[in-house]
């Protein structure tokens, strides 16, 4: 089933009006929900609705907090979200790095206290819609053990690189694990084996069995050692940055909230659109591995997806529609 | 076979006088080259020495360059490097960054036609030494394929992480590839197996054979096409900084030479050493896979080894420091 983005918008708009967010918050979380399923980021679109919903119930996500500026030292700024809906933080505080930068040539504001941002690549093409490079990251509650233990005491903690492209921005939006618990499910539901080893099975063998991972806990980060210590070293960076609280301290909490967010821009005087291109040329003339394929680069799915889906509708899954449509 | 740091450095002080090397410069690049052995790395400590050497003599490392800054915006710079040692200007940029920082509360250099700065990490612990959170990449000749590829078409990359902390800093200096060459062919030596996979043999099929990744070219990056993806964005980043040379242009040129890189300071006002040590030992309260073992954060290995050289003395390849020896 597809439905057509302004259904969607429109849809998630009056689900926060009830629950009373601002006419004004509402929509720019609306916009955010509804554009990352067009941009096929389902997971963080129509999926994650329901648990929003639940969380902004739960006093979790607080519809109508402000985000206050805690401190400055020179482009720097921390500020408090105060649990607002993070969309929102988030948005306003890249709007902040974005005008720093403007002034200074970059400009760095750190967050703590504020909630789950759903699709960090949102705010990279917020920077880059703004002719900025952006780079920002978050912290999650732990899902994957560091390298050489057991048990997850890691984030999955995003980090997203945007810089901007006339014929369309080059996004990355990287989580530290290999395959997030939602993706595995997907594999799990349609019975596909993973591609590549994403964990260990309960006897300690590299697996490719989303079941056998969730049996044991062990998901793999990126590149084994190397993305747990990416992982972790995001963690003590966005801490030591906002002063807020650690995968340790939200993991204690049993729930995702109270995040610590960071959010750079940085105006790229020497950007030149032709050095970029051929990077891109460069990189896409790698002999394809399976015929008929090519070398993607980091955003262009993402356009891809958007273009079909502004055209034929937005894929939805029926069920949790359904359940949207309810809570109007 | 072992020696101390002080003989090493002083070997490395006198070839590069004999090079035409200033005595300020020469002991700079000698103290860098001494301390990666010292700490471990001696891929780029004394093992990495002579191609240093030989890059001097060809004109593509120039001793007397003198970095330049090309323009500068609110407290972002540009500089280039012309070609001057790479760990010259990377230390004078870092440094720079450093001054940037401590006056507005960040402060980012980026840098072009520069040389390979050896371990990436030196200027992490440079900047962690000051108090600030050090954050650097450089691009490199490309040596991987992209995700989906069969050629190499991307550089390695290194991004490194660097957070003060009084009991050892915490440093994450981490290539984009799961194995470089380098590592692949000590185990290639030793007659052994990567721990994990590596890349590709000639059939396509994912391999722990370092001699049948060297064959097929195609080695792995960290996490498949995440790897992939930050690579790819690391030299767009980098580029689009300094104005500099990107992995294509590098590669064409068929050595590793002029380099971009960038340099960012971050004066963290809100470091809690409190809150970074609990991230420490709850991620290091992972139960360990192999017994007897525990898990390591970024930076702890090379504390260790240092204080380990320093007492013990640094081991050296004897035919490379033979080589190193004849060339004073």
């Amino acid at each position: 089933m597809r439905i057509t983005y302004e259904e969607l918008q429109e849809t998630f708009t009056r689900v926060l009006i009830k629950l009373s967010f601002s006419e004004e918050r509402a929509t720019l979380c609306a916009n955010i929900f509804a554009a990352n399923s067009r941009d096929g980021v389902y997971s963080h679109g129509l999926n994650r609705f329901p648990v929003f919903v639940e969380y902004v119930k739960e006093g979790l996500v607080i519809p109508d907090a402000e985000p206050i500026q805690v401190s400055e030292n020179g482009v720097t700024q921390v500020w408090d979200g105060h649990l607002a809906p993070g969309m929102y933080t988030a948005t306003i505080a890249m709007q902040k790095a974005i005008e720093l930068a403007g002034a200074n040539g970059i400009g760095c504001v750190s967050v703590r206290n504020t909630n789950h941002w759903m699709r960090g690549g949102t705010y990279g093409w917020q920077a880059a819609d703004a002719g900025c490079i952006g780079i920002c990251a978050s912290n999650t509650i732990a899902i994957m053990p560091p390298w050489g233990g057991a048990d997850p005491k890691l984030g999955n903690n995003p980090l997203i690189i945007a810089v901007p492209r006339t014929r369309g921005h080059l996004v990355l939006d990287m989580a530290m694990s290999q395959f997030s618990y939602g993706k595995m499910q997907e594999y799990e539901l349609s019975n596909k084996p993973l591609p590549v080893d994403g964990g260990y099975d309960t006897q300690g063998n590299l697996s490719r069995d989303p079941v056998a991972i969730k049996t044991s806990k062990r998901s793999l980060p990126i590149g084994f050692w190397k993305g747990s210590g990416l992982s972790f070293m995001l963690d003590i960076l966005l801490t030591s940055l906002s002063g807020g609280r650690s995968t340790p301290v939200i993991t204690a909490g049993g729930k995702e909230f109270g995040l610590s967010q960071f959010f750079l821009c940085i105006q790229p005087a020497h950007l030149d659109e032709g050095l970029i291109e051929e990077i891109v040329k460069y990189t896409q003339s790698s002999t394809p591995v399976e015929q008929g394929k090519s070398v993607r680069y980091p955003g262009q799915s993402t356009l891809n997806t958007r273009i079909d889906n502004l055209k034929n509708g937005i894929p939805v899954n029926e069920a949790i529609w359904q359940t949207v449509l309810q809570m109007q």
